[in-house]
């Protein structure tokens, strides 16, 4: 029988707490009521929160006013560790010059312009110059044309070899209880397979996702890994990510897995979190 | 080095060829000049002959019309064996009743109509009363809008558990010299991960296309497999394919495998054709 | 809920049952007491029945005589169908001359000589001389230095290019109650990665273990696929190949699956069988 | 064409270079003549550097003391940094107690020690008694019985759920000119398909191995990621590793790649170097 914590009694163990965002802080319906609340909590003890979210949609910016608009106003953009900004800064320090094409609505691509690079649509590519083009970005599941833009995607690969970033590695979210999209990484799944070339990924469970908001954490206070607990519904990608990166982990029970499952799963997948809990609101 | 042979000298050797067609006797502009004359050359030594081909799009009668357009008589319905009669006939044997679900065209669904089932397309599917489906079956790219539709077959598969065919194992099918199309198959692979169920796939290499010809082959004349040489321009699907099936197989230079490239990809692939030719009209 | 079937009443709705052997017929502590009575009622209703099992450790007339020293006189080495007679096959019709090199016991390889091939056991193949070895067979997990032969295999692989032929694609087979080995198509797995080739599998779930039993039995009697049940413990070997194949599938929870593990199972991975029940004796 | 370009004038333009050790600062037959001098050479200009290595079978004392043997006493243990290292990490922050089971040689489990852990050889473990046991760490390929201990270590996490730890992630290493002998992280693959956990891995191409030493080489100088510069002969792991990790990526051709490939492999698997050199020594 698996052991269930009271969050706030493993929290306050801990000086910084990494949340994951979609299933822990809010769902399909919006933000989890008390999470303000938690939140207030945890500044009046002290203790930084970080929100490191799967998510190349939206700039931080965006993703936090989610939360403005709920009355959540302990997340700042500040607060807001998304795959996107690993991808930005990528794009930023590797990429420099020339346009890059992308996947995603021109909302995701407006931020990767902010890294000083210019942007494609594939819509609007012309296979016939595709030396013009210096990488390629999946940033979201909308914005594009998928009966014609995932051929025309592995059209430019074919043409020209150049760096393809996965932005969001997720392969689903939820739109309602029992439903799911298929998410960009899916995407980037199949075109990796079909273009037989080596794409680079951002996102939970991923090392760099970690090591990015821990050295964010560690500009405002001095900690060691023992003092970081990382919070997920998910184990493949919040819980083994926290786990390899060397920080606690704490499982909640508000999103992706079912109490009744918990148990089950965590057996069959060998992903163990240090604690459990309903969720970071009981 | 590779040693190549003559089509017509290898061929004389067999009483029944399996041909491929895409890239074998047809590419994207069309059949091949002289491939009416290589049939009939065979005709006059008694040689028979079956075309393989991985496409559940049409039935076989208008696989056979479209080398009727171009004057090549030889190629009659009764010679095509194709995927989506393998999966017509899984349907027919295992699932018998019920309204079957697909993605493809209507033509497509058309011919697994014959199989004395209901059919309705992916995007008239009530995900409400999702028990009604009996099985899934994926037949073509076209006919369905990959945006929405895709995330609503996950949803029928996570509602409702049913056998799952994928008339179609190609996952890319050529358009123009350097440009392809993404196939059905690559729509099954992704959805098969997303699902985590096993699907059923029908067509080369699986040994079932094979056998299914050879079955064919072996009411017509009294033969045994060194009798059957398989015919084909893909490693991955008709050399490997034959090979398994325990007949002589013959790469042919027509089509997906560019001269130059030959050797490396059977020394890379360690998919070893018993012969090489330019192709199957020189 | 899961619908539980008597399986004699099941089993007499067919002309022909197909049996998996371990964990249908038997396990690590024996035969299954009543598995003669139940053939032995079968051949008074004249049903016909062959043994399916992905083994190549031995030759067919050594796995019945495993059935025979326990007083099952109804196997008789005509009803079994090994991945080992199918691996047989294709080095007598596709590979003909030469030398094979097998990893495996010399009692598996004795068995490969029959196809009129001379055997070399894989720790005294000769590296220099690469080139006089026509292909290579894995056949067993016993009989080889697993720390320095799986290593030479590879080197051999990356010396010379040749079929290689695994001739039982199970990767683990139990041993006791709680406790399995490690089986030769987990080695055939990771040395096809390693070599970077595509090998050539024998065995349930492929369609040409089942055809060349249906085959078996078409020499016998009139029969339709809709004649024949396969039995099976396994879903991912057993019940998905015969499914595919066409015939009717009968899942038993006497080997591989716990009952209160089934229902979850089949929701699982989407694989159905048609009918299912506790054991073949019961 | 690909551009060659002269190593030294390539690192004088950086003020960190990261050096993977096998293939670009030796090979099997010991470490390359020239090496002492380069490395002479980027100390008189200030320039710091480090070797990354996938290597848990040696602690980086010992790693060091390989190449004073060859009077390459500009490596010292201070500049190694080992996957072997971040396994030691993890057991230390996330194991913490307990007994931790080991594939290796006694030698890769005495570097484990110092983490505070007990170490149990996988052929002294009783299975019985599992629950004992609190982590599982994969060091070297030498040190056990493959032939037993590969089963064994799967019957223990059949037996007991616990974390996975493969200290190096390669898959195979030369130990002649044409010969590779298979890698734990080989084993590794296989057991996690069989035992069907996830587990944690260490070394490149993973991010945390140059955030390990990007932090290692902040403490001594102030830098940003365009001032360090991976040098490496593998694609797959060296040059997309320090691609994603955002730092400028060297090729040197002394290795795994011919010269004669270089630019095929490029192409083939999309990750592109941003220099290539023949070696670091000329």
């Amino acid at each position: 029988m698996l052991e269930m914590s009271s969050f706030m009694e493993v929290a306050l163990r801990y000086k910084v707490i990494f949340f994951d965002s979609y299933g822990v802080l809010r769902n399909f319906k919006g933000v989890f009521s008390g999470v303000s609340d938690m939140l207030k909590t945890l500044n009046s003890y002290g203790i930084e929160y970080f929100v490191l979210t799967n998510d190349a949609s939206r700039s931080p910016q965006q993703l936090a006013d989610k939360f403005h608009q709920r009355d959540v106003f302990e997340i700042t953009s500040k607060k807001i560790i998304s795959s996107g900004m690993l991808a930005r800064d990528y794009l930023e320090s590797k990429v420099r010059t020339g346009t890059v094409v992308y996947l995603g609505t021109e909302n995701s691509a407006h931020y990767i312009e902010t890294a000083g690079l210019k942007t494609i649509a594939i819509r609007d590519v012309d296979l016939e110059t595709a030396e013009n083009y210096s990488a390629l970005v999946l940033l979201d599941d909308e914005g594009f044309d998928w009966n014609t833009d995932i051929a025309k995607t592995l059209n430019l690969l074919r043409k020209q070899n150049m760096p393809v970033i996965v932005a969001n590695t997720d392969v689903t979210y939820p739109v309602a209880k029992h439903d799911v999209n298929v998410a960009i990484g899916a995407i980037g799944d199949m075109l990796e397979v079909l273009a037989r070339k080596t794409f680079i990924r951002f996102g939970k469970p991923d090392s760099q996702m970690f090591s990015y908001a821990y050295n964010h954490a560690l500009r405002k206070t001095k900690i060691t890994k023992r003092d970081v607990l990382m919070v997920g519904d998910t184990l493949k990608t919040d819980i083994i990510g926290g786990n390899k990166f060397g920080v606690d982990t704490c499982l909640v029970l508000s999103g992706n897995i079912q109490p009744q499952n918990a148990e089950l799963l965590i057996n069959s997948t060998g992903i163990i979190p240090d604690f459990i809990c309903d969720s970071v609101i009981t």
